[in-house]
């Protein structure tokens, strides 16, 4: 059993997990100072989290705890689960105190902190919802309620607002939730009830919750509410993931953010235990998503009926669900696989997900949000200020607020660099010592990224593993003080560079980006005879705005035409855009207003050259409202 | 204003109507003898009705009305719109009455007659689901709770059951609903309620009660249900129909079978009226869902999400919602086009919904159903023999029980043919006269058709005008007494022979059915670089258990692979089989389980040569579960 951590900034806390291969690294040690991510995360903390916060307040989920809690004689406001965004938007704004002094928004964390304690029942239950006349309701409809999702989310924050502020109001709330529910639910045997939430997330919370305080039962509690899923206690049903046992599940089904939140915290749990069977499982799990239900942007969940998964390879883009939320709980799955395993293929699967699956669903402005994330648009599908169900918006919040987190980890002797911005960091070593590192680069917009290692407090060889991203096919390098390394450099893999490193080493590793022209798998039907651009980790598409009079459906790029790639400081906060010349033969001149019609009716189109201009996907939507498409005729 | 009709066998009763160009034959004067629809009425009759009735009683339907009418006190069971089912197999069972004596058929009316008689309420209301503790919710939520619709498929039934059966005691108590109606809601001038159902079905209904008892006030009460769309009384969403007034509309929206019904109501009050306002609408109407939004099979509302219309070109095929009573709504919709316009393109596209949108949601045993009628699927979507909500299974009886009606029309001095399967006619002409048919032909199977009037009681010359399929889209003939004629026989028009016509006078139509390729619109993304076949009116598809060891996805058509077709009469209740050499490339030799990948990864397949079956789409799912396809790769 581990001894409970002092309060570290730790987002995901595997330190003393005996499964993980790697070891976390502070948020507070690590600094980004890129023209990408670092942007993002100061309109986070600037404009983002307080329009979340005044959100929040207009639309009555502030009041709701006041009103539960005596202060505010006034009926319950919103939808029934609102509480869980107050809860993600403290897990964003705790995050982001970690590392800045931002008094405007203490005094808003402070006042949710303080709402949200004054809510708390004598009994340790805390959701806003089931208060007066539904006080009679708690705990009767665990299927479609999310009363235990809400208090997950809770138990998530106070865990991040613990290790965050140091400060333990929350996570002493939290303990006597989690106390409440250990109390509640459990084996029949203990007489407690057998049952478990339809949403999930309580799993993962839990095991945070018991890695931050060292109290074996809540490790317990996560592992019950695994196990006693599949069991039909919430009606069995493949949207709730209940139609078999974790153990047993082969395929991604249902509520897309249920079911990766649930294998994210089946991750959690391993991590600890080590149960093969989670393991095979999660193996099965993962690698149906990312080889039959992933969209190329590495978003998720392709179904609007339950924001769901569908059949194998059902990825429809104009259509596409693809929820914001689906995306970041990949990322949440992912980075937990990847602390398992060291595997860069988690790394790479987060990056995919990161640059392309969630940042699309965030404004330039950071202030907009999309729910949906389709990979084709007609114009009308635009990003909203808020939402009545606004679980998107704080969930981008707070992954943008603990992203440094995810970019180093550390294991025995090694340091782990998985993804790539230009900042600092400062590694402690598992088995003692620490590094300091200075990344150079202008990642995501080119592929070189020079390693400095500015101090290096360690005796001995240590290894530094680089990842080697599977989008890059050709000719990765890597150079250690300006001369080739014996380390094999193969995408999809980390270089492994091991010495005795000295202050002021320097590693360079050159990944080139090509445009990559991708293609899908002939089941993917919308994307027959189709190819969408990629560069380095992003993912491109054609907007009506850079491509002026051409209907982007008839769009064609021949395989030998070339496209040049060129940094536009002035364009969408600076992106790399795409240019070259393309075809267009609109389906009109042949087609006459028909549907269908017979082969022998078939008639040719002459088409016409233009010239194309291509941008990151991220980044459509934020100007002039017209066509997107990913996906161009090959 | 019409002289009110006697109770004569008439499907929709255009016969008074201004603006109609044709008029109806009563489904009593027509007479199948064929080997593809009339075992399917057969049945209808001696099957379908009878287990639906049962499905009524076991699943509390019947009882509902029992319990309104204080006979059996019980709760309501079920959903709140389940009295519609009832009356629409009020109407099948009518309908079949019409033509059949049927003591047990007749036993189970007359206690449904009864059962709603006595349900109804003294001021006239009549809805099961409103009655006791919900009394005080009656009319309060149009947009959701469907009490027009119910009330809507009442009178529908009345009229029928009137017109089939002589008895008029349904017709009363549709007239007292009527009269209520008519007095809660009109303009707010006359102190009514100024709003309408957020499901249509009021509209067409009321129409036809206008024309079966020559009360003016049904009519107004109709134009007013249509007048009030888009005004925003029931929200204002495109979803009901109510984003704009009626007169603007220009594409197809929303809830699909509502959007139909809603149409065909428009169509019946432009009979009456004659407003070009309503005609160009619907003829946008028309456009947009036949030229952008239909299935190749005629199916319609490709949306799981609402039942609903997509954007233009959302023809997802395994995701196909396609339900059966949006076809059924097409046909009701083209029938009164055909009704108003005499153009053969309404008959073409009510003859391919029903042989292949509508046949394909009944199993061939009569008792099972698809509520959603997919073009692709991988064994595991299958007829069920009931629904909760089981709108389909009633519309289809009450579309079969009433389908000789819409094989005949007649205009002044004319006779038409719309629809092709042996039988006998007996035609009165408007103008006097009348004209007795023989109908010999193998219809659907080939093509050869022969039309002898057998009796032919009519002074001077007069117009046989027969329908040369859009379909047919090479050398269709026409011979009469064994000799070319002078008629323009052009495929998608009515070829009118005019002469006077002799008792004996043979008319042999000859429509050539070689198979056809069917290639779909560029935009129908799905489709790209596939071929469905076609044969005659009947589109085909591929099943696992005709075509063993292959996935069907894997298939490929050449274009130059020829294909035979072969009547066998031990298959599927006798099917025209197609054969011929297909190639499969399954894609998992050259993917490795990849989802995506860069085009310079690209490795081909060598394709394998397989034989080929393919039956008619409408048979698939009657033999044990496997694969279904289409869409084949070209």
């Amino acid at each position: 059993m581990p001894v409970p951590s002092e309060p570290t900034s730790f987002v995901v806390d595997t330190t003393h997990s005996p499964h993980a291969q790697l070891r976390p690294v502070p948020l507070r040690d690590v600094t980004l100072s890129d023209t990408f991510w670092q942007p993002r995360r100061r309109i986070n903390q600037e404009k983002t989290l307080p329009s979340q916060y005044q959100h929040c307040e207009t639309t009555g989920r502030v009041d709701n705890f006041r009103r539960a809690s005596g202060k505010k004689d006034i009926p319950f406001e919103g939808i029934f689960f609102n509480d869980s965004d107050i809860y993600k938007w403290l897990e964003a704004a705790a995050w982001t105190l970690a590392t800045e002094n931002d008094p405007d928004l203490v005094q808003m964390v402070e006042t949710v902190e303080q709402e949200i304690a004054d809510a708390q029942q004598p009994d340790g239950y805390l959701n806003t919802y089931f208060m007066f006349d539904k006080a009679q309701d708690r705990w009767t409809n665990l299927k479609d309620m999310h009363e235990l999702y809400c208090a997950g989310h809770f138990i998530q924050a106070a865990v991040a607002h613990y290790r965050a502020t140091g400060k333990d109001n929350m996570l002493q709330v939290a303990c006597r939730l989690a106390n409440y529910i250990s109390d509640t639910f459990g084996p029949k045997e203990e007489g407690k009830q057998y049952q478990t939430d339809g949403h999930e997330e309580i799993e993962l919370a839990l095991v945070e919750l018991y890695r931050a305080t060292g109290e074996a039962k809540y490790l317990k509690q996560a592992q019950f509410f695994i196990d006693v899923r599949g069991h039909g206690t919430i009606g069995g049903s493949s949207y709730h993931q209940d139609h078999k046992p974790v153990r047993e599940l082969d395929r991604m089904t249902g509520h897309a953010v249920r079911a990766v939140y649930l294998n994210a915290g089946v991750a959690d749990l391993l991590a600890e235990t080590g149960e093969g069977a989670l393991r095979t499982a999660l193996d099965r799990l993962w690698d149906n998503m990312t080889t039959k239900q992933m969209y190329v942007s590495g978003g998720i969940g392709s179904r609007y009926e339950g924001e769901a998964f569908g059949k194998d390879y059902e990825l429809p883009n104009e259509r596409a669900y693809t929820e914001t939320c689906a995306a970041i709980g990949s990322v949440m799955w992912n980075w937990r696989m990847l602390m398992l395993e060291g595997d860069s293929r988690y790394a790479d699967f987060m990056e995919l997900a990161l640059y392309n699956g969630v940042m699309a669903g965030l404004s330039l402005d950071g202030q907009s949000y999309f729910y949906q994330n389709p990979l084709a648009d007609d114009g009308t599908h635009r990003r909203q200020p808020w939402f009545g169900c606004a679980c998107c918006p704080p969930n981008v919040a707070r992954l943008l607020a603990s992203l440094p987190a995810y970019f180093y980890s550390t294991s025995d002797k090694s340091v782990w660099v998985h993804l790539y911005a230009e900042g600092n960091a400062r590694l402690d070593l598992p088995n003692g010592g620490s590094v300091a590192i200075e990344q150079t680069t202008r990642y995501p917009w080119d592929g070189d990224i020079t390693l400095r290692l500015s101090e290096v407090e360690a005796s001995g060889d240590f290894s530094l593993l680089v990842r080697i991203p599977s989008w890059c096919e050709e000719d990765a390098q890597v150079q250690v003080n300006g001369a080739g390394v014996q380390a094999l450099v193969q995408p999809g893999t980390y270089a492994e560079v091991r010495r005795a490193w000295q202050t002021g080493d320097t590693v360079h590793l050159y990944l080139p980006m090509p445009v990559r022209r991708i293609v899908s798998h002939p089941y993917a039907l919308e994307n027959v005879g189709r190819v969408a651009l990629m560069r380095g980790p992003l993912l491109y598409c054609l907007e009506a705005i850079d491509n002026l009079d051409i209907d982007l459906r008839d769009v064609m790029l021949p395989e030998q035409n070339e496209l040049s790639a060129q940094y536009n400081a002035n364009l969408l906060n600076g992106v790399v855009v795409l240019n070259g010349e393309a075809e267009v033969a609109a389906p009109e001149q042949g087609w006459q207003g028909q549907l269908y019609r017979t082969t022998v009716q078939a008639s040719s189109v002459t088409p016409k050259s233009v010239s194309l201009t291509a941008i990151p996907y991220y980044a459509w939507a934020n100007r002039e409202p017209g066509q997107m498409q990913v996906w161009l005729r090959g």
